[in-house]
């Protein structure tokens, strides 16, 4: 089966976004299996996106529009969907009510008293088409089967999009294909993707079933296999014994083969699994750290408090650096990492601590520690460990960057200092 | 005008990578006055890119092409062009000269001896077309007119391409342009979409220029003006009474006018101004706030530091929140996120804090306070305010509205605490 995507929107064709829902799309569709042969963007007009979608209906079977399903006038896409497929709009009772809650739960927060009219436009589908529930805002997807051919619309923001399609565009889709496509994702860290690829060449060379693919993330490297076969367990005995030769090749470098599952998800399971405690102090991460942490569902149990000491004073106060370190050495070194974790752990009262300090510019830096300069310490059981980093890019990158080596150092010492079967008997999660 | 992009590439299809040439290109063709109506992406398929390249000559002025140009045979974007075209593919002597300079110079680094035969094929164009020199690359630009028409074809790589039409693409698309286009964005806060679109209906149907358009972003919504005028002053005096207007309508809801200033560092810059400091205070943010006001460069005159207080004790110990307000109202209430806000001031010696406590979910909640409520609380000279929100979606999307809403508050609070003559004479940035 073929799929085509249409992304309909002004701003992509004045380029005030870029438009990452067409990757992230086309990556969904590769997995599937569906050939994507063309995408295009086309703006909030009537004639131009009936045109668009007429072509696409033409040559492909499986035609996605996002974007354009919002509340307001500029809302074009499922009005030409309608009017090309020769529907009514009518409305979805069921979208009406969700539309209904989300707007009273949103309007508690505004000055604003009632929901505006142009919402309710939203529950509007075209006749005999399947609603798609947005759990996270208000317009609906739509998926309209057309003789053999299927139309999905979707809502642009990827906050709404990437959920509403991993939870039920991609069944939905997996379901109409009759072999099927399965892939696991070996996720790696502590490995640039050159070295990885270098690393796995003759086998991205000689697989064809399951194909063997890289992808760079920041600070990791996701090894993809993707086998085609008649069911999902034909695609798994395809799968295993490549899977088995990467582990062998990376070794505890893959942290998890888990779809969905984060690197921070992991961490946070290796603490929990061995009755262990961490805290954090941040300095030119400023809170992203933790807050990466925080974002695993159930962290509590293992980060109970944090510290964002971005001044000096605050190194001194909070987690007790010393002020000679500070003097001698600067706010960006290797003793001030040091003490920066080891003070943290104590003052948290927590088992360990991970620590950042840096130059993430665009000001700031020396001539032995220019800008990118950064300094992760993590400590455990009295053993402490600082990693020197030098990351390129601008601010956010190099913030970005010492977050994940962040993680990386955490799970590292957690495998080499806390071997499983060494665990605290005092914890609540055995 | 009008103008429509291609871009060529079978990675771009797969999803391999995201597409960020579209979005430049765009912009600068919005910045130059061309209207850009449809963008499409195409794989390296000789059929199907002269069967787009055919449809874009038909309805557009300026057709330009990125992608496709390198020395591999999957390279087909200008062998495309010459066939619809009709011209034959001719040696370009000049561009022959730079790439044998240029392969000279990338061997010295390479264990590589000789320039591989596919690499000449670069050199060549179409018959009767213009080179543009890569200076960043071996594959020249090419600029064919085709009677009132005109095809550009650019190299992939966003480091040979934005150069070239930086320094060469512009100014030759300038000269053919006799008018340009310019916009400005009102950027505000503290109001949905839905709502902004109705109280701006009269607006965006009576404007044409400039057009008024609406955006909506996390907690923002972003207004758009955009005029059509002989030079950037005439387009400037059509924009000025639009957006007088808006200001006169939206009040302080209008944050900033400013193209690529945010949020948080206008948040930053009131602060700077009045010579406060504040500090954070996180539970269900878990440092998400802190960390996006650090990512304001300079954001360590104002931030000095933070805290996480994820756990009951951590709140207690770190920041004074009293032990019968955790007992009797629970660590999610009003008087929790006032104690903190006025704790954590106080621990950190700041004139200010901010703090968030909250259930984000998926667990926790209660039937009073379920999933998505979070306090806000802000605290500034005595004066503590507390907002109750209740937000719909995820976990992640939970935590980052209430970062924006935090910001929001904050905003809030320092324009109407703190009014702009009254200013902390102490304050080294005056």
């Amino acid at each position: 089966m073929t799929a085509e995507l249409i992304c309909v929107g002004t701003e992509l064709l004045l380029g005030n976004i870029v438009n990452t829902n067409g990757a992230y799309i086309a990556q969904k569709c590769a997995d599937l299996g569906l050939s994507m042969y063309y995408q295009s963007v086309v703006g909030d007009n009537m004639r131009r996106l009936c045109k668009c979608f007429r072509a696409a209906m033409k040559r492909s079977d499986v035609v996605i529009l996002c974007g354009g399903l919002g509340p307001t006038q500029d809302d074009l896409t499922k009005e030409a969907v309608a009017k090309v497929l020769k529907r009514e709009l009518v409305e979805d009772k069921k979208s009406r009510r969700h539309i209904e809650k989300f707007m009273k739960q949103y309007l508690r927060n505004t000055p604003e008293k009632t929901i505006t009219q142009n919402n309710w436009k939203q529950a509007l589908i075209p006749e005999g088409a399947i609603a798609v529930e947005n759990a996270n805002g208000t317009a609906p997807g739509i998926i309209v089967e057309e003789g053999e051919k299927v139309v999905i619309l979707l809502p642009g923001p990827p906050g709404e999009l990437i959920p509403m399609f991993e939870n039920q565009i991609y069944p939905y889709l997996h379901k109409r294909q009759p072999e099927i496509i399965s892939s696991r994702t070996l996720k790696i860290c502590g490995i640039g993707e050159s070295q990885a690829e270098t690393d796995i060449r003759d086998l991205i060379q000689r697989q064809k079933n399951p194909t063997v693919a890289t992808y760079a993330k920041p600070g990791e490297v996701h090894i993809r296999l993707t086998a085609r076969a008649a069911d999902e367990e034909a695609a798994q005995k395809l799968i295993e014994p490549v899977a088995r030769e990467l582990r062998n090749r990376f070794q505890d470098k893959v942290y998890t083969e888990e779809e969905g599952k984060t690197l921070e998800a992991v961490v946070v399971e290796l603490l929990k699994s061995r009755g262990l405690t961490v805290t954090t102090v941040e300095s030119c991460t400023g809170g992203a750290l933790s807050a990466r942490i925080v974002d695993v569902p159930g962290a509590s149990d293992v980060l109970k408090q944090g510290f964002v000491t971005y001044s000096n004073k605050a190194k001194r106060k909070l987690v007790k650096v010393k002020k000679s370190t500070l003097k001698e050495q600067g706010a960006v070194s290797r003793k001030c990492a040091k003490e920066m974790a080891e003070g943290g752990a104590g003052a948290a009262g927590a088992d360990g601590a991970l620590s950042v300090t840096g130059f993430a510019g665009p000001e700031g830096g020396t001539d032995q520690y220019p800008v990118g300069t950064v300094f992760i310490g993590c400590t455990f059981k009295g053993k402490t460990r600082v990693k020197e980093c030098h990351f390129n890019g601008d601010r956010s990158s190099v913030r970005a960057q010492a977050v994940v080596n962040a993680l990386v150092l955490l799970r590292q010492c957690i495998l080499e200092d806390s071997p499983a079967d060494i665990k605290k008997t005092s914890s609540s999660s055995e």
